[in-house]
């Protein structure tokens, strides 16, 4: 199974912490790695088909503090889908005049919508196959961009028929909003004042918030499992829906 | 004006050492960048705000032999569209289950054609709506993906609709073929046995071809202006749609 990562905050804030402590994971997800950050309309993605504890990408990632207030960020351990760089997560397309971010952790069998519209699949996983009918099935329920609540309520709809065929935890944003849901595992945090300090469960390395945060900063962090210690991680309600919006969940 | 540079070949080969002559460029085009590489269908895609003399994404792009058969760059000196991520070319979209990738160098006036299909610029350059409008156009004409002789065809039909408009020297590619069409200034070089010894026009570096290439090794490099000396690059001919495959001109 592949591991998720996603954050979203009020201010634009570097993933350098958080990321470090899951690229780690990728010993065992050794089948590439993707990260995609906005900057307001605009996406940067990285990709590669090695792991993230090797790739010279990640390095990169690791050491460039980007800033941003939306990042979703994907480890895998192929299911379904060769080892490839299109198969990578996190993927990317565009509607309504914004780029769309999505990563996916599960496998959903038997799947095969049918894609009648815009968006098709580049590579042969189940999740690009997911990505596209969602957003083909938005792009019927809406015209242009709706608000957050919008389309959050059509997502709400759309989602059980994925993942009535199986294990379907993913994060979505189109840079104002991440949404995530998780039929099987995925934990949040929301990281605002008073600040403390957080230790990484899978590194030894620790922050002081209380240091590096201003105010008024707020984070939602949201992992496949908790990324630290000493802070109070939620486990996601099977099924629903959440969207979050500068820090924190609507 | 900006700057552009493509490779395409026959044998996956990275561009090092023409992006780093091409990057020296970006001293008088200070306003981004950005490199996109096709592996097989997947595409990875690099771009920074700031120039590519100092940005680390360029940087690692130098570092990291990333071995490629379609390779596209551009630097930026922004004339249309304000200095941000989503203004940075090269731009990349989906169409008929592949990726395309597209950058230009030029300005094209009054240019507001009507994109009622599933093709929307999210910045505001001439340039990512010229692609837009080139896709929508595109998917009119093909019900599916065509050979590179028809897309030829179709394209030499479209771009006088954009090069009317003005300066319109651009590249595309979707991984198997690389298309360039200049109606001001582009140079390309046919490298292939026997090879030679090529120094950079703009930096003191210079490779012998004849130890690196392997025998049946072909690369057609194209950009703005020629990037080596000692080389035998040709002007574009203004107004035609060059298709490259395999390492040289169809």
């Amino acid at each position: 199974m592949c591991q998720l990562l996603g954050m979203n905050c009020n201010t634009p804030t570097d993933i350098v912490f958080s990321f470090t402590g899951f690229a780690t994971r990728s010993s065992e997800h050794g089948d590439g790695f993707g990260i995609a950050f906005f900057e307001e309309r605009g996406v940067r993605l990285f990709v590669d088909h090695v792991a993230a504890s090797v790739s010279p990408v990640a390095e990169l990632v690791k050491r460039y503090p980007i800033k941003s207030r939306n990042v979703i960020a994907h480890i895998r351990k192929a299911t379904q889908g060769h080892v490839a760089l299109e198969n990578c997560h996190p993927f990317v397309r565009e509607l309504w005049g914004r780029y769309w971010v999505f990563a996916h952790n599960g496998n959903l069998k038997d799947f095969a919508p049918r894609l009648h519209a815009a968006f098709h699949p580049v590579g042969d996983t189940d999740s690009e196959r997911a990505f596209c009918w969602l957003l083909q099935e938005l792009a019927k329920h809406h015209a242009c961009m709706p608000t957050v609540e919008a389309l959050t309520e059509t997502l709400q709809e759309l989602v059980p028929q994925l993942s009535c065929h199986g294990t379907f935890n993913f994060m979505l944003s189109q840079g104002d909003a991440l949404w995530a849901h998780a039929n099987t595992r995925l934990h949040y945090l929301v990281r605002q004042s008073p600040f403390g300090v957080a230790r990484l469960q899978d590194e030894d390395m620790q922050l002081n918030f209380a240091e590096l945060a201003g105010e008024k900063d707020r984070v939602c962090v949201i992992a496949t499992e908790p990324l630290t210690v000493d802070e109070p991680w939620t486990a996601f309600e099977p099924g629903r829906v959440m969207a979050c919006v500068n820090g924190a969940p609507l």
